[in-house]
C-alpha cells in the first residue's frame, strides 16, 4: 500500500488540469500578446481562468493577476507594496510562523531599511491581536500574515486582522498569503479587509510554476518583474498559458467541490489525530474540525528524530515531511515550531501529514499501523 | 493553407516535450525539495536537465538556475548584478535595440540611479564596437547585450564585445540576452568571456513559463525572488519541475539536430528574402544567410500599415507579427527600426516573419503569392 501524505508540499496534477496543460501547449500555443487569431485564441484562456477564479472570490476578473508561483506571489506583494509605499512609512507587520517566502522577503526588506515587526503566535500557531495593536503605528505601511499555517494548519484570524487594521488606518495594505487555504476554506477578502491574497497552483493539483495574486483595485503596489507590460504591466513576460489555464481549472474544480473536499479531509485528519493522541509519547500540534485547516496533521513523536520516522515510513511507501518541506532539503529547525512554544526536545521529533480529497481512511489506518509497529523499534535502536 | 510564421512570439511545444511535462505533473509529481523518494523523483528532471543544457553550453551542470521565463531570466541577470555591485560602480552599459524585458528592467535601474548608456546600432542592428570602447570607463559595473536581435535577426558581436570588456576590465560583468539565439547558434560563452546568459523555454518548443540563466562560476549576482533557498538560494521557489524538465528536453532536441534545423530556416529565410526583395516597394531589413539569425525577416511594405497587413495575411491563415510581439497587444513603433534608422514612413510599415524547422518552402511560396495579390489592393483601397 502506498500514502502519499505531503499534499502541504506539493499534489498531483489532476486530468481536467493536465488536459488544458496539454491543450495549451500543443494546440492553441500562441502568444497572447499576438496580434492574429493564434494569439487571441491563446489569450482566452487568461480570460478564463481570471473569470473563474474572480467568481470563487468575487472580484473583478481584472483584480486577478497570474505569476510564476506563490513565492513569486509573495515577494510582489511585500516588495512591491513596500517600494510602492515607502514615502509614507517603513514599518512592516507580519507573524513570526509565516513561509520561508515571506520570512526571507522581509529579510531583504530589512537590509533595504524597513522595520520589519514579527508578531508572536500562541501554543497552535494562532497570531496575538493584542500584539499587533501595540505594534500598529503611523509608520506601518503593510500587514503581512497567512491565513493557514503550512506547518501545522493553525488558521489565522485574517478578518479580525483586516477589520482592526482598517478601523486604524485604511491606508496600510493588508496582504493575505493563502497558499494553504485556498481550495480549503471559503475566502472571503471584501468581508475581511484583504488587498492582497496570494496563490499558488501546484498544492490544488495546478501545475507546479503557476500561481497568482489578486490586487484589489487601487491598491498601491509596485512590478518587480519589468518588460513587455503584460498583465497591464503588473506583471511583464509571455503569459504562462497552460499554467493559467491549469491554476484556473484547479481552482474550479477545487470551489465546485470545496463541501465535499473538506469534509473528506477533516475527516481524516481528526481520525489521524484520534489515532496519534493514543499513542504514548505522541502530542499533537493541529487542532480537530474547523479549528484547524482540514489538511494539515503536525505531530511530535518524543524521542524519534524527524528524519529517521520519515525514513522509516518511506519504506512502507508512506510519504510525510519533516520541517516545512517547502524549504530546499536539509530542514533546519522549524521557526514556527519554536514560536509557538514546542518543547525544546520535541522540535526535531516533528513530522507532518497532509492530506487531500483523494486521500482516504484505509491509508490513515495503515499508516497509524505501520507507525506503532515502528516507534518502539526507533526509539529502542537509533540513537538520537 | 495555414503558414505560422511567429516562431519568434512562441513556438509550438514538441511531443517529447509534452510527454515529458505531463509525466512530471501526473507520475512523477514530487516536491524535489522533499526528503522522500517521491520527492527525490521529481529532483532528478532538475539534475538531468543542468546536465542537457551544461552539456549544451560546456559548462559545469551546477551554474545553469531555472527561472520562469525569458523576462524574470533577464531581470535577474540585470538587477541581480547591479544590486550585487552597486559598491563598485553605478554604470551600466546596453544597446538601443534591446528586447522590452531588458528595456524596461534598465529603466527601473536608472530610477534606482543607475547610469545606463544605450549603444547605437548600424544600418542592420548591429551593435558599434567604437561606441562600446568610448563607453566603458572605471565605474562601469555590467555590459548587457542580446545575441540575436528579436525583431530583425541581427548577430551583435558577443564575441568581440567580451573580448574587448574583459580586457579593459575582467570584473566587469557581461550578460546576453540569447533568448532568440539558443537553439539558432551555437553559443560558446567560455571563448566569447559570457558570464551570463539567459534563455527561454517556449521560443524553443519547450513549454511557456520556463526559462534558465547560465551564471558563470564566482559571478557577483544577487537574487532577485527570495524564500525557501532552492536552486542554491538563487532562485527560491518550489522548482517548477514540468517547466525544467521541459526546456531541458527542448534544448536538447534543438541541439541534437541544430545544423539540420539551421539548414532548413536558412533556406525558407533566403527563399522569402529574394522574393520580398523582387516586389516593389518591399524594404528587407534581415541579411541572407549567416550574416543573420537563421530564422527572422523583418521587411517593410511602403504604404501599408503592418496592422493592415496582418490582418490580411490572418485571413489567409498566415500569422505573423507587427512590432516585436513579444510586448502587449498594440505595439508602439519600435525602438530597435528607429535605432536602425529605418525611413520614417517605414516605420509603421514594418513587419516580422519568424521560422522554425516544421515550415515549408510551400508555406513561403503560399505566403508570397498572398502577399503580391494582397499589395496592391491594400495599398490601394486602404487609408494610412
Amino acid at each position: 500500500m502506498e500514502a502519499y501524505f505531503d499534499n502541504s508540499a506539493t499534489t498531483i496534477v489532476t486530468d481536467s488540469v493536465k488536459d488544458i496543460v496539454v491543450k495549451t501547449m500543443t494546440e492553441d500555443f500562441g502568444n497572447p500578446s499576438a496580434m492574429h487569431m493564434v494569439g487571441v485564441k491563446a489569450e482566452k484562456y487568461i480570460k478564463e481562468a481570471q473569470e473563474n477564479i474572480a467568481k470563487i472570490l468575487k472580484v473583478d476578473p481584472k483584480e486577478i493577476f497570474f505569476t510564476s508561483g506563490g513565492t513569486e506571489s509573495n515577494n510582489m506583494a511585500i516588495i512591491g507594496t513596500a517600494m510602492a509605499n515607502k514615502r509614507k512609512g517603513n514599518k512592516i507587520i507580519t507573524t513570526s510562523v509565516e513561509h520561508s517566502s515571506v520570512l526571507a522577503t522581509m529579510k531583504y526588506l530589512e537590509e533595504q531599511g524597513f522595520e520589519v515587526i514579527y508578531l508572536p503566535v500562541d501554543r497552535y500557531g494562532v497570531v496575538q491581536m493584542e500584539a499587533l495593536e501595540k505594534e500598529m503605528t503611523e509608520d506601518t505601511i503593510l500587514v503581512s500574515t497567512m491565513y493557514v499555517n503550512n506547518e501545522v494548519g493553525a488558521i489565522e484570524p485574517v478578518g479580525e486582522i483586516g477589520q482592526y487594521i482598517k478601523k486604524v488606518n485604511p491606508s496600510v495594505v493588508y496582504h493575505v498569503d493563502a497558499i494553504q487555504a485556498f481550495g480549503k476554506l471559503e475566502i472571503k477578502q471584501r468581508r475581511d479587509n484583504i488587498d492582497l491574497l496570494t496563490v499558488s497552483g501546484h498544492k490544488i493539483h495546478g501545475p507546479k510554476g503557476s500561481g497568482f495574486i489578486y490586487i484589489k483595485k487601487n491598491t498601491k503596489i509596485n512590478p518587480i518583474i519589468f518588460g513587455g507590460g503584460q498583465q497591464m504591466g503588473f506583471r511583464s513576460g509571455t503569459e504562462n498559458v497552460p499554467g493559467i489555464a491549469g491554476i484556473g481549472q484547479a481552482s474550479k474544480d477545487c470551489y465546485d467541490n470545496l463541501e465535499h473536499n473538506v469534509e473528506i479531509m477533516t475527516n481524516l485528519k481528526d481520525k489521524l489525530i484520534d489515532s496519534l493522541e493514543a499513542i504514548e509519547g505522541v502530542t499533537v500540534n493541529s487542532r480537530k474540525g474547523n479549528l484547524g485547516a482540514p489538511h494539515i496533521v503536525s505531530a511530535s513523536f518524543k524521542r524519534v528524530r524527524s528524519e529517521v520516522l520519515l525514513h522509516a515510513l518511506e519504506d512502507k511507501g508512506i510519504y510525510i515531511s519533516a520541517g516545512s518541506a517547502c524549504s530546499s532539503n536539509r530542514p533546519a529547525v522549524s521557526s514556527t515550531l519554536k514560536a509557538m512554544g514546542i518543547d525544546k526536545d520535541l522540535l526535531e521529533s516533528t513530522v507532518r501529514f497532509s492530506f487531500c480529497e483523494f486521500n482516504t481512511e484505509e491509508e490513515v489506518d495503515y499508516a497509524v499501523g505501520e507507525i506503532k509497529q515502528l516507534l518502539p523499534i526507533l526509539r529502542k535502536y537509533v540513537r538520537r
